[in-house]
């Protein structure tokens, strides 16, 4: 079973808010979700509401008094909170601690991240029982972030500091990407029957042209399939052609 | 001025959705909003009041009839789309799609995230328009993200790739961070009395065991005032042992 980190909200309002807090976890496989003295108590059908079934499929929601009962069984604890305190705790970006609590959970320590309430955020005092201070780099015009936006964008870096998603990927579906020879057949014709249409002007320039021209075809990463559909863009502008010239 | 991206609502449906996705536009500093055939219309109320004041920061939203006639000026166009098309486009990590957007806007050129309706998505005509596609790596299970949320995720990213606050900052306050001397004053204090306690009881030990304590207290990146802290217990926790002596 995945090591999972505990998300825990302290003295969360609106129901709104605990279910798209509840729906980002799930979305980034995130289950473990703790609640220290919600203001409308618990259960909350209208957290059930917006979770779009999260909180049904997750396990059932913890509730806790305080934030020191929420944590007792947590190694690393950090508090996400927008305003700097007069408190000496490092403060890290969503994505550094997120990378470092990564490699605590990989080794079997358990990580909660702590929220807090939607206007008055955390306390001093719940500050000062967290180990480290996560505060998003926001516009410094507009920084509030709502309660399950930041709740999103922890779960989010979370899940992409150990997701193996390639960045980038190219899927021609069906279709296998055209080997080179398969290309190379396509790029010859072309040549000729650029040639054969008079589109090489000046001689001398023939060489870096058919350099740029391979160029587009190269990027784009041709399938098989899209090898014949150029052919055939081929064939059918060369028939264009010759009926024009009639 | 910062060159910045587009981010293009195509038929979005809830105003709810709207005032949201405006909010963590500004939340990360993007204020150019397009929106394309908007269900109820624009302005839409409902927008204005959950983005919490940022349609009114924000220049006016453009609207357009269709997404073709919104994205004419921009060079680079990403579609947001959770699901795989019949078509054969690259598919990035928004991590990897903004990194890569980031260098388009540093040399000038104008970029666009399209984001399709709530439940419909974008269709195939759509995302042909579109150069690239962005895909959010999700649980696979529950991997249906708010449209809102789809934004705030893209936004935040986006931010990142340009933002250069540091991954962990320790900012020690009015106090500055306690130069070497000044540790190693209360080090040798603290050295002193712990023999005089009698801590060392294997004398050959010693050498590790200060190590070790010294391992606890450079962790902690002391500042000046929490030297004089520990230099404070020290005191008192000799006078309490002599007190207990009596």
């Amino acid at each position: 079973m995945k090591n999972n980190p505990a998300i825990i909200l302290v003295n969360p309002q609106m129901g709104e808010n605990i279910g798209a807090a509840a729906r980002a976890m799930l979305n980034f496989e995130l289950t473990d979700m703790r609640l220290v003295a919600p203001r409308d108590g618990w259960p909350n059908s209208r957290a059930v509401d917006i979770s779009s079934g999260a909180l049904e499929q997750m396990p059932p929601v913890q509730v806790f008094d305080t934030l020191k009962a929420a944590i007792t069984d947590l190694h690393l604890i950090y508090a996400t909170t927008a305003r700097p305190r007069d408190m000496i705790k490092p403060v890290f970006t969503p994505r550094a601690a997120t990378e470092n609590a990564q490699k605590f959970l990989e080794s079997g320590k358990r990580v909660g991240f702590v929220f807090g309430a939607e206007r008055t955020g955390l306390t001093n005092d719940e500050v000062a029982l967290c180990s480290y201070i996560i505060q998003v780099p926001t516009n410094p015009d507009f920084s509030s972030l709502n309660l399950g936006q930041a709740v999103l964008l922890v779960a989010h870096e979370l899940f992409q500091a150990s997701d193996e998603t390639a960045g980038r990927i190219l899927d021609t579906g069906h279709s296998p990407p055209a080997a080179q020879e398969i290309f190379e057949n396509f790029f010859s014709r072309l040549e000729n029957e650029l040639e054969v249409g008079g589109f090489f002007t000046a001689k001398d320039m023939k060489p870096a042209m058919m350099r740029n021209i391979r160029a587009i075809f190269t990027r784009a990463e041709l399938s098989v399939q899209e090898v014949k559909t150029l052919q055939g863009i081929v064939s059918a502008l060369i028939g264009k052609k010759k009926a024009t010239r009639k």
